[in-house]
């Protein structure tokens, strides 16, 4: 269907942005499965991966709950499980189409994937332990570790943290050990990852080791210096923690800077995704955003998941640039934004992301 | 007495730290009067000093309110005042004695200073416009403004704000227009500016424009990401903002580095302070904290002002290096730590602060 070397159809090799600690994503170019298999799913990472022994594993239950409690992986395991699907994003995936650059780790279109994953309600273990009607947020600790380097810093090491609001902790997260039917792998957070549906990526902590439950609004690192944007409120800007996936519609193929046939038909395909919402509509536009065209949308609609889309595109006859820009509708008619906004720092980067190929 | 260049009988110079923004200091080792001269008194500013016009300045004062006003100068002056000696520090104040060096304005002991500030209760103000039960905490805005530079920032220029407890604003914040019974100069926060007895300076905003009563924390940007430290809190390092000023005892003479007579009498002398708390004791070491002796305190003491003291030191008789330190206790027997808590970012530098001088 194109030229390009780094056909979808061939095993494309994960790109490597980081060693220490591990980033990868996927070349979104080669997205093909609606449920993206483990070793092609992006892993994002803040400090070495611990090396965590199953046997000995708990998880403390603790805060603002009637009787604390530690449970072990045989002893979740045995709880009633569930099985969700969920398509998860790195809050600053995309961020290499920022003008300027930003620090931060360069994220092309990959670091989003969508998996299957099994495990126990965190509303259950919580229960087990007794809720508190005072208890208004559950941070969520993994056992990764390390020193922050950037004032204003904690001293010392820290454990990578993040609240939920309570509301959210009592419905739909999963304490997950499974993704895709495997066990997770140390990457992805072995033995017990948290799994909060709708919600950027950095909220699914990964190596669990406990779970507080707080009278207070939290403010760890993660919470409240990393992971956040600015908001006005009150008349002011404000820091607020980020949470829920926005709307957003990327292009998988053609690929950035692709060669396409002139005078032919060319199947533009790409994913959308909406946080908590739903996914109604995908426009496409061939000539930078000044006029759209309906997407087909693929398949049928899967709660929290990513929507395959389709859109036939009849390459002019002429040669030429062309900008392709995807964007996606929630049912309330909102859409993407045209522009960056300046407020999200180096994350939600879901403003239009254009496509530039060459049709010759 | 000594031998110093900078006799504290001459009219030292302040000490510019930056002049964009105005950052001065005075010469800790000229400490003489209990209220400080104005023009000896610390500048601290994060933007260009603004341009006010005090005719068509105004005092908005809104959000949690039932009837939100605006104030002119003239207004606010008709209004009963009241004078408060009071005692601010930079909440940066010592920095140039942290090891490993930090970030921001490099003060030595300079940046302190304590006078009688003239002007209306923040009470009053917010009593006249109906304080809503609901509100928990009060933004002052001062109309200083500029872009920040390192990220997390928000986008564009922001004003300097900081937020108080309302259980504070509603107790002995002064809106003050006069400083020592001059009106406040430019660098001071003409022609209005917060006064917050016992707290950090940051706290007493300068060139006061807006008070918004909020409903919930104010997350802006000197709240958040500047002047803020870190506590343990739950079992996690969490943000807390900067408040109250700490005990803390500061040596004025000798000065670092000074030589002293051997075989003599000298007499030790500096400031102490504690917050919205008493100084009840003063205590000098003239050998590096082994040993401590009971200093004498001077005046009576005046509640949110610091209190002088002196100690006479016999000197040894022989030449050699000595390193002073002084520590202040408050009434309940807690006294300032030895070591530097990391904790506290580049803030709060209450830990002991060595003089080393050289007997000879």
């Amino acid at each position: 269907m194109n030229d390009r070397t780094d056909s979808p159809d061939s095993p494309s090799e994960m790109i490597t942005r980081d060693t220490a600690p591990l980033n990868v994503e996927m070349p979104f170019s080669s997205l093909r499965e609606f449920i993206t298999p483990n070793e092609r799913f992006y892993v994002r990472g803040h400090f070495p991966i611990p090396e965590v022994n199953a046997e000995t594993w708990r998880l403390k239950v603790e805060g603002a709950v009637a009787r604390p409690l530690e449970l072990s992986y045989a002893e979740l395991r045995q709880m009633p499980g569930q099985t969700i699907t969920a398509t998860m994003e790195c809050a600053g995936n995309g961020r290499s189409f920022l003008e300027p650059k930003v620090k931060g780790v360069q994220w092309d279109m990959g670091a989003i994937g969508n998996a299957q994953w099994t495990g126990v309600l965190l509303r259950d273990v919580i229960e087990r332990a007794g809720l508190q009607p005072y208890g208004i947020e559950a941070i969520l600790e993994g056992s990764d570790k390390g020193a922050i380097k950037e004032p204003p810093r904690p001293a010392g090491e820290i454990h990578y943290a993040r609240s939920i609001p309570i509301k959210k902790a009592m419905s739909n997260v999963l304490l997950a050990y499974e993704m895709n039917g495997e066990p997770l792998t140390p990457d992805h957070g072995y033995p017990v990852r948290a799994i909060v549906p709708g919600w950027f990526g950095m909220a699914s902590v990964k190596w669990l080791q406990r779970v507080t439950v707080t009278e207070r609004p939290f403010g760890g690192y993660y919470q409240t210096i990393d992971y956040v944007y600015w908001e006005e409120r009150d008349g002011f800007p404000t820091i607020v923690p980020l949470a829920e996936m926005k709307l957003k519609a990327q292009i998988a193929r053609p690929s950035m800077g692709e060669r396409v046939p002139a005078g032919a038909e060319y199947r533009v395909f790409g994913a959308a995704w909406a946080g908590e919402n739903e996914v109604a509509e995908v426009e496409v536009s061939t000539d930078g955003g000044s006029n759209w065209s309906g997407a087909k949308l693929l398949g049928d609609p899967v709660p929290h998941a990513w929507r395959f889309w389709e859109f036939t595109w009849k390459t002019p006859s002429k040669p030429g640039k062309h900008r392709l820009i995807a964007r996606a509708k929630d049912p309330s008619g909102q859409t993407q934004p045209a522009e960056r906004n300046a407020n999200h720092g180096s994350y939600m980067i879901d403003h239009w992301l254009p496509i530039e190929v060459e049709v010759r």
